[in-house]
């Protein structure tokens, strides 16, 4: 059992970054929401400060397994090859699903109550990558992904606020 | 945008009960499960109020979502239609996968914090159908809706609760 | 047991509500961010509706009881009657506390996570009542009613949403 | 503000420490209850291992807010000097109550939600230090902590239980 384990593991880390990639989010793309909601508070914040944050997040297993369903999900609709009507309520973002911001706590929680509110607030004001994911027009669907890189942004920036408060 | 929505809506309802009941789960299955959680308290409790209490939590919609996405992806992992590893994961019911859980909580929670412990006791007892979903020996998958089964009885058994506080 | 039940439930209500009031805010004063967070999608939404709606969720005793703790820790932080480094915390309102955030949720949890985003939102907007809750020149704490009245509101507004999507 | 917040921290698990002690409660006491919970998975599982493991659950500042917060309650009630009627929900540990579930959810939720099940197992079960934190004859006020210990040694078994699978 153990033996099996490890690789699956390390496939599972594998496996999230590069969907996240293929669907078209960058880690830098995520970094610039910890930055645009941290930025008021750490001034002297850079990229690659919030670039580590976000790496320490994506390395986290209960992470990669919400990336890993929530994109499935995302692909499997875009491929028509779910059933109706979860296929249509997925394909629609439709409003009052919730399984999408479900999916987007088990990655906050992570790191600790503080992130729902900035989880919360970058869902509904759509800075940078979230509004292109947020872009019907494209045909893809992406009702898991924008709150999973919401979700992933908030729990770096909450791991950034707990570092500070202790070393700075 | 209303006009349509209104039958999907309905459509939600149906479809998760009928979704339910071909996985092999009677709404008796699910009554028995809150018959063994409130029996202690309630010594004449009867299946017929239980059962009253499960169709109430099977009418809402947060968790008609639940039902449907979870069932969704075990039917997916039975025909093995996701990728890896994460068809791995939830064919095996991984214990570290933890999504089957968190879509239990978004059930739960509609009636309050007081059924996450009715939940954690019967995922680990077992009792009833919860012994049946959990044979791997059928080939059949089941790793989230057995979650989700313990979830509904919870959330039934934490509304009988309620309205005995109320009523007696 | 049950005799006692009752008015010890009726008593919770009078007096979530009179802790609210007493604490300065007004339930109009709530309704008042359902109406700042569902006006962009309801446009006639009246303040009489969203008081309807804000009323409903104050009737939950879930949503009392957090209200009754919150407020209660509060009220003894103001008297100093906390023992430190709680007290401290709890007085300046520290960012990463995060308890007021996690009875919070216990308050949006009732009606669905599609609240999160609402209640994160207007955490920090801090449109109308929010801002006089956050001015810290008073002497007055607030570290828990401010995350309380905004996710009374936030599950108004999922009330509000969930009510629509049926009956227009 | 920086230069007075790291002692207030480390003050946090001076304290949250201290007080678990104070209340009867010995970090060996909440080991055996991961024992109890992780001992059929691991049998060469020795108490030293599941020490370590609680250990660094209490160096999470959210567990220490979660301890200081949920104890502080539970000493206010003991001394009557929290308002009805919470003082009677607390005093009594009334079943509907919440949110002392709710408290330890923030717990367990650092470790994942693997961790749900574990809490609501020993929650019903009652092993060990949790059978005297129960015992209402002493007089004393348990009405969170019990449910505390029990998220903090929930937190420790999925902290072994995602160790144990990278490094066996």
């Amino acid at each position: 059992m153990t033996i099996e384990k490890k690789p699956v593991m390390s496939m599972s880390e594998k496996t999230a970054r590069r969907w996240i990639a293929e669907r078209g989010v960058k880690v830098e793309d995520i970094a610039e929401l910890v930055v645009y909601l941290q930025g008021p508070y750490h001034p002297n914040l850079e990229l690659k400060e919030a670039i580590d944050h976000v790496e320490a997040v994506l390395r986290k297993r209960e992470v990669q397994n919400a990336v890993l369903t929530g994109i499935q999900l995302d692909m499997l609709a875009e491929k028509e090859m779910l059933e109706e009507p979860l296929l249509s309520i997925i394909k629609t973002d439709e409003g009052l699903y919730g399984l999408d911001e479900t999916i987007a706590t088990a990655i906050i929680n992570v790191y600790g109550t503080i992130g729902l509110t900035s989880y919360g607030y970058i869902d509904k004001q759509k800075p940078g990558i979230l509004q292109f994911l947020n872009d019907k027009s494209t045909g893809q669907v992406h009702t898991f992904l924008d709150d999973i890189v919401g979700a992933i942004a908030a729990a770096a920036a909450s791991r950034l606020a707990h570092r500070a408060a202790h070393t700075e």
